[in-house]
């Protein structure tokens, strides 16, 4: 019995002392089945380097997430920090906005993208090991047809006070017309986002083009209409890389999936 | 004896649930002063947002790094992350550099920054709070005049290997050539950055433009002479924006401070 405690007061020790290590050098012992695991907490330090290479486009052409990110990226996505991240995103982009003198022609444009910028797919990839499984067409599609993805954080309240600003919002996907246009419009209009201007999806005539050539392709006309692009929104940097870029861009975190 | 032994008892079992709960939940419970501080966490989890906010360019023009982050951002700085985000970085870029047919008319050029890009201004910023503290112009000239940077971690050994590589680097820096030109070029030779194609500082021409467009000005000018851009490294964004930005850019990170 005394013995036991003795143990356990040693343990308490240990951890007191972890904690304020921690506390000091900002490395953060994670206590986990059978004790404090070292390799553990550098695959921690790695899958933070390696999101942030992502977020910071320095990391391209990713086809899969690193299996030992598998919990990182979870933790991520469901732990309360990508939705933080969202709402500073949120504020950041409603600061600029604010700050615009709109002409009132009707011509002040913002471009969102859809998924995983408006329709989150959260849900889809917690099946596909958030993003540890390869891309799988057939199933995102299937998934896609369903309807039922539900709003990114922060997305629908940022889209409705856009609109309310006087904004023509343009919502542009790489999502195919044919047979995703019905499901993704019942989708948006389900979880409330309403009145956009249009909803440009990829055509026939786009089949086979990169994302940077589509959407690029997508704002030139825009412009040629006579709008001026001020706000452009996205997860994937192929979303705010190439012409007609608008005034500013804003990039929305996914560490689940790059987008060429 | 005994109640205080139960009272131990009860803070394990408080603490092991926290961890276990922080396991779960991905959200890390911070021992300090007085037990556990959830707005110590709060504060924690807007510094994070804070910081992806700043390397993503979603936040930008910010005078001063937000005081309630001071410890968050020396903790990055010095408890070792920001070293292992600077491998994964140089990682990235020499994969990619490795990928490159190099044509052997030696036009084939590579653009690095310098401040905190190949030389580091940490020890000059620790006594500034890790930029809590405002832009100081007398205090940073004098620090640079010194010239007693130490290099950026990693920043040395990709620089050798691009130039063992056949790339002509040309180092781009906001310095003034005049009062910074001797102390600074002798920083770089002291640290091992011998080689360079070229030195471009700012002269008197340059004198009040914004990075954006003096940066622009020089790879224009590059390419003007012929030169073929492959890679453009810095820590700051408008190291990376604007015209001849070369075929890829790679973002060091840098939460200490914005440059306009």
């Amino acid at each position: 019995m005394f013995s036991a405690m003795v143990q356990r007061i040693r343990e308490v020790l240990v951890f007191l002392f972890l904690a304020i290590v921690s506390k000091v050098t900002g490395v953060k012992p994670i206590f986990s089945r059978g004790g404090f695991s070292l390799p553990f907490e550098e695959e921690e330090a790695y899958c933070l380097s390696w999101r942030l290479g992502v977020e910071t486009n320095n990391v391209r052409g990713w086809r899969t997430v690193p299996s030992k990110c598998l919990c990182h990226i979870e933790n991520y996505m469901t732990g309360g920090q990508y939705e933080r991240d969202l709402e500073l995103i949120v504020e950041q982009i409603l600061g600029y906005a604010d700050g615009i003198f709109l002409s009132g022609d009707g011509l002040d444009a913002w471009i969102l993208d859809v998924d995983d910028t408006c329709l989150s797919n959260l849900l889809y990839y917690r099946g596909k090991r958030y993003g540890c499984d390869p891309y799988d067409p057939p199933a995102f599609k299937a998934w896609a047809m369903k309807g039922v993805c539900t709003a990114v954080p922060a997305a629908q309240g940022l889209f409705v006070k856009l609109v309310d600003m006087g904004f023509k919002v343009f919502l542009i996907t790489g999502r195919d017309e044919e047979t995703l246009g019905k499901p993704t419009t019942e989708n948006l209009h389900n979880l409330g986002f309403f009145g956009y201007e249009r909803l440009i999806m990829r055509t026939k005539a786009n089949k086979g083009q990169g994302a940077v050539i589509f959407k690029s392709g997508v704002r030139k006309q825009l412009e040629g209409e006579g709008y001026r692009i001020w706000g452009n929104v996205g997860d994937q940097w192929t979303d705010l890389q190439g012409e007609s870029l608008g005034n500013r861009t804003f990039k929305i975190p996914n560490p689940m999936y790059f987008v060429p």
